[in-house]
């Protein structure tokens, strides 16, 4: 039996309260398919912080470097600020793992109220590929005349060649793996001077290499505008760490999924493990109350198990959470208008398998 | 009778059609109120640059600054990058003229179709005030190795104490004006290491002077996908250069009024001419057929009038926009459902006077 090691890292608030459910779905498909799960659980978090003045220990990196995946619950705690725990772990998860692509589907979902006027599920489905290791966050720059009048900050944005083009290419390749050869590039190169029209001009010359696929390029801000006007027209967006950052929250606002959506962290190149984890955050406000929305959780599970070479077995899993949300009379969380808590809706899907 | 200076600027594309019925609204609503208007109109646009290599002449900012207002249509061409048209006019105006803030409504029309479900006039209903002269908008940075494998960009936004907070103050004026007192801010501490930890303790420093006003604080992700889930909630959302943009985009996106949305650049020492735009641009694709809505420089004339110290004049024509919009039989563009060229929608505002 083919068994993967898996790190576990439940984080803060509500993260420990999605995960187990999370688990518990792997397993159930583990045992329907054949597969084992081997995990290690460290409860790197805020409280770490707040106990030892670091996120995770010295060796964290090279533990996690051990496993075939990362599954993430949320970091953040009330009174550590979240560019002090976020730096401490998360990010730098990210970056020295290299894990460049931010991957994040925006779907429609059965039993979900969709904010938007006369839509149903499949109406809208599509992919953020998101940059997630240079561009605009970066620890380059910092105060002047600290204290003073004349007090003010720089913050210096730097895209690379080689950072710029694997992202784009990414795009490409998706869009060709999912048949729908349409990409769509967010950018601003009329407001940012030097970065942006960088970024057009690397889109462009990587378009050149796929000529059968469709292209546009939209400022970041009609972008956004368009996401609620016409969602249905994308098929796979690409943009910069922060853009993608704000459009892979945009997308799940406009289809009511923000609580349930996942986000992929890849090394396409399998050098180092990947790291799957929810859209939302650690909630500090339902914390500790069982009542938080699991699917975000089991929904990243099923992308990790795409990723691990185990597609038949993620969609089971993505099949299961659509046919218990589907069901009007299935346990959900109250966030989507239901009375279960985290555990009993975790159950059902895992039953669902 | 008191008489304003307004420098008029069509520019390129449908800012050419939609000016003149702005300018047909002014002249009514002048004759009134008993004001008059002396224009200047010049044509500086991308065909200027294309002609000449600048977008405007040398004197060309001493020439408004000897007027009032400014009331500008809308630049871009497909034949000039974008960064070009716009570092050699809109943005040298809103910086020369430390028009520091970009004030741009949030608003659900009647009439309009709203993308969002169940809401009607009314429900949807807030300000942007958005940092116009600073921030990420910068051409501080360039590229390194260029035209080698090593090649990338860097591009350094500066944040200053002093245009942060006057942008800052502003919001928490307006929202006292107003008497909503509820400021949001638009952030992303959590991802922006220097730069928005920064905005974030001077907007809690300027907060302490408005004990009476309501804060909140959102990462620009989970801000931009609120907007779609409760637009009703807000009330003044203040932003930096590049979140405001998005914001302000965004928001006319959400209350389907992108095509008719204004947008004011003040100078609210008024020591410069401010200056008054549709949100729209140019659109080639459809200039040059008298299509384009023209209600967009209509209301930027609005605000243009509430700026100038004529503030009933201002809500006469924002009334006389919403009495036809809200009329099934009065004329109006093909983009918002009806037949009517620009000059017939233009003519039918102007009567509504
Ligand atoms: C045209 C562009 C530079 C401009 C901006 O980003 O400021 C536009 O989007 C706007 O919002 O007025
Ligand atoms: C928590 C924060 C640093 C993070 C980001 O901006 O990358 C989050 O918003 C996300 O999208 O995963």
């Amino acid at each position: 039996m083919k068994t993967y090691k898996i790190a576990v890292l439940p984080g803060d608030g509500i993260g420990k309260e999605v995960m187990p459910p999370a688990l518990k779905v792997l397993d159930s498909i583990g045992k329907i398919c054949g597969i084992g799960f081997q995990y290690s659980e460290y409860d790197w978090s805020c409280e770490t912080y707040l106990a030892t003045g670091s996120m995770m220990p010295a060796d964290g990196m090279d533990r996690l470097s051990q496993h075939d995946a990362i599954l993430l619950g949320a970091v953040g705690y009330p009174t550590v600020p979240d560019h002090i725990s976020l730096w401490g772990m998360l990010i730098p998860i990210r970056r020295d793992f290299d894990q460049y692509v931010n991957l994040r589907p925006v779907r429609l979902l059965p039993g979900i109220r969709c904010p938007l006027a006369d839509r149903k599920p499949g109406d809208i489905d599509f992919w953020i590929v998101r940059e997630n290791t240079e561009g605009e966050y970066s620890r380059i720059g910092g105060r002047f005349a600290e204290g003073t009048d004349a007090e003010g900050v720089v913050q210096t944005a730097v895209f690379t060649r080689h950072g710029t083009d694997r992202i784009i290419r990414y795009a490409f390749e998706l869009a060709k793996k999912l048949d729908r050869p349409h990409v769509s590039s967010a950018t601003k190169s009329n407001g940012l001077f030097h970065s942006m029209p960088f970024w057009d001009e690397r889109f462009e010359k990587m378009a050149a290499q796929y000529p059968g696929t469709r292209i546009d390029s939209h400022h970041i801000d009609i972008l956004a505008a368009r996401f609620v006007l016409s969602p249905e027209y994308f098929d796979v967006v690409v943009g910069s760490n922060l853009f993608g950052d704000i459009l892979s929250d945009l997308g799940p606002g406009v289809t009511g999924t923000i609580a349930v959506a996942p986000s992929a962290n890849i090394n396409p190149e399998r050098r180092y493990p990947s790291m799957f984890e929810p859209v939302h955050g650690s909630a500090p406000d339902i914390a500790g109350r069982n009542i938080a929305n699991p699917v975000g959780q089991i929904w990243a599970a099923s992308m990790m198990l795409d990723h691990l070479g185990e597609p038949e077995a993620g969609r089971m899993v993505l099949k299961a959470i659509e046919t218990v949300l589907a069901n009007p009379a299935a346990p959900r969380t109250p966030d989507i208008g239901g009375k279960a808590s985290t555990t009993q809706f975790g159950d059902a899907i895992a039953a669902a398998l």
